[in-house]
């Protein structure tokens, strides 16, 4: 809790101007079971028709006003700065401010409330590397106070939803060289290899040979200490260039979380990239989050968190694939792995906020945990899904007939 | 071996102002390995740069001028009127013509061949109630003779490639029912049940209650009569009406092999029907001949075989599902189990060509044979692809982490 909000033990029902503001607001998007406290009046602003699971406490009244004229962009702000400050379960909090969202709601949110947007964040050769520098050149101690051991900063696989983070990403690496049946004298090309976690498994567990692609330096650096320190420099070579500067034929192309930053613009591009990339009988994976329908990602993440990103719905992702006569094979959604990761990654990370602290500063340390227990929301929801696509040349005909494959027991 | 044709021993390679046409055509494209046999004049035209597999027969001049003319529609009718003849292995000579349509080949065929378009069959409730009976009510005798015991006129799915086509229809419609989650106090909606094997099979052996709607009245009689020899009509109510007058709420929604003939303008809506069938916890399957890319069947085939057919490409299928806040859960890609099915269709078709002759005419025997064998090679070639997609409602939490519940042992 932070101690720049004070608590209200006997809040009254509000019935200030803003109080009144808030109450017609909350019911015009269909009473969200949260009770707001207006920590300047002592008011309470209660739903009406259903008991409030969470407390909701705003500090002041520039803060309430900035949610009345933005709540999209200033709701993750003020919480950041400790002008909002949420007893009881964030994540359960969350969880009733996506509903708002969902997509039975009658009227989409963006047309209710006033707001104002800086131009998308441009993924070129070199805007690519700038809002992939802001997120992922963090620090490495940063993300290993809370990624784990495997440093995978992509949903794990869990085989039973009692598995560990540490089991459920090698799964999660198992199952992607499963999908792509991987074999000994396989070369594979990855696009987007973070800190280099499947590259190196790919090559110490199947004896595949892989180049490994990323822009982040600081990621990179990391990914080349781990092949020398397991000795596998001679099987593993990680490329500091952007996927578009791919070359060189391959049996499989992988990319795990890279999608997000492409930009839809983009996809026909990355397509041919596959597709140039694959051997005729080449398979290719993309694992990427992504939405039952198209939609931006909420515009405080994109702003804050994730400059430049973007889920696709299934059927934009499909613009990769059609144009470059990429055959589709397998989909699967693993959303709820995704918000079961989200789960341990905020634990840890819960865990260890005072390094956070010391690394950074408090608004930080609340940035990154309303994004986590905001993203736990969004997939456990289903605002968000994530979806592993496998793809092949559309004449390869060396296909395996059934999926068992995938599960072998 | 049609007897309107006769053979040419030694022909020699043409020179004629029919041959030399025909042969700058082939080059553009691509040159197929199939030698042409010009009867009349005795000529051949064999392609220059590979060793010929297949011998196609052209019985007349009219015939050849009408194949430069437009292609796609009259190499159906001529060969079902024998005046084209292929000797030698039918199915690997339409492997060799659809590879000329592949999504590599550098022009669309379309623009090189003038063509002539009737306009598109309309799927509206009395346009489809037309097609349907075009197709389907040609006599369920004549469906018996080569689709075998289970009577389903759908991609079968082949544990093995040794499978036998019964056992593969039952492992489709058990296929199915897992990724369904079918359970005995399930209730089903099936939108276009054909003979009503999937609905009988879902009562019989998963106990589930099940609603089968189809506009086909031979289908459904068949069906129905099939509900009460097996004791069953207590559990599979058999509905005439179309898919859009589904009413009621429902566990699981089956749809397999209908989309062909629902028609894209229709899409959204059928999205609103399973939508709206659907508990909140409900699923549905689709299951279609689909394409890596847009396009149209094959002019031939949408005329003469399937009026007012279309197979989707996955992206299109979106156009299903997004609209109506859908989530995708699975696909799965089975072309190569429908190339099986046909290679298995074929083979009973051609012990029976006597019996379909005496249904219908010779004309009748070579059209099917020849639209079997086209759809073989096109399965086979990657021109059409077979979608199994499983979806349920955005909001549905209630689901199982891994897909090893599909495969069970």
């Amino acid at each position: 809790m932070n101690a720049n909000v004070g608590s209200d033990a006997r809040p009254r029902t509000g019935d200030s101007l803003e109080a009144r503001l808030l109450r017609r607001l909350l019911r015009v998007l269909g009473d969200p079971p949260i009770e707001f406290r207006l920590l300047w009046s002592g008011e309470k602003v209660a739903p009406a028709s259903t008991e409030p699971l969470e407390h909701l406490r705003i500090k002041d009244r520039r803060t309430l006003f900035g949610l009345l004229y933005d709540a999209q962009i200033r709701f993750g702000d003020a919480f950041a700065d400790g002008q909002i400050e949420v007893d009881g379960d964030l994540v359960k909090c969350m969880v009733a401010l996506f509903k708002i969202f969902a997509p039975d709601a009658r009227e989409p949110i963006s047309s209710r409330i006033a707001g104002w947007c800086r131009p998308p964040s441009r993924n070129t050769l070199t805007g690519s590397r700038e809002n992939i520098h802001q997120h992922y050149d963090l620090g490495n101690e940063f993300y290993a106070l809370w990624l784990g051991e495997s440093m995978a900063y992509t949903c794990a696989y869990y085989p039973s939803a009692a598995s560990t983070l540490e089991d459920a990403q090698t799964a999660k690496m198992d199952h992607v060289c499963r999908k792509l049946r991987l074999g000994a004298a396989d070369s594979v090309v990855e696009a987007g290899c973070g800190w280099g976690s499947l590259a190196l498994h790919m090559a110490a567990r199947y004896g595949a040979k892989v180049r490994a692609f990323n822009i982040s330096r600081e990621q990179l650096e990391f990914a080349r200490r781990r092949a020398r320190e397991q000795g596998l420099e001679h099987r593993v070579e990680f490329v500091e260039d952007d996927y578009r500067n791919i070359s060189g034929s391959y049996d499989a192309f992988a990319s795990v979380g890279m999608l997000e930053h492409v930009g839809r613009e983009h996809y026909p591009a990355l397509g041919r990239v596959i597709r140039g990339a694959l051997t005729r009988n080449g398979r290719a994976l993309i694992h990427s989050i992504g939405r039952n329908q198209p939609g931006s990602l909420h515009p405080w993440i994109e702003r804050r968190i994730f400059p430049g990103a973007y889920a696709p719905s299934l059927g934009e992702m499909m613009q990769i694939f059609e144009p470059s006569g990429l055959s589709v094979l397998d989909v699967e959604n693993l959303r709820l792995h995704y918000a079961q990761t989200l789960r341990h990654w905020l634990e840890r990370y819960d865990a260890n906020t005072a390094q956070v602290r010391a690394m950074f500063d408090e608004r930080f340390v609340r940035m990154w945990r309303l994004y986590l227990a905001g993203s736990i929301a969004a997939f456990d929801t289903g605002t968000l899904q994530l979806f592993q696509v496998l793809v092949t040349p559309y004449d390869n005909h060396d296909l395996p007939l059934t999926r068992e494959y995938m599960y072998p027991r």
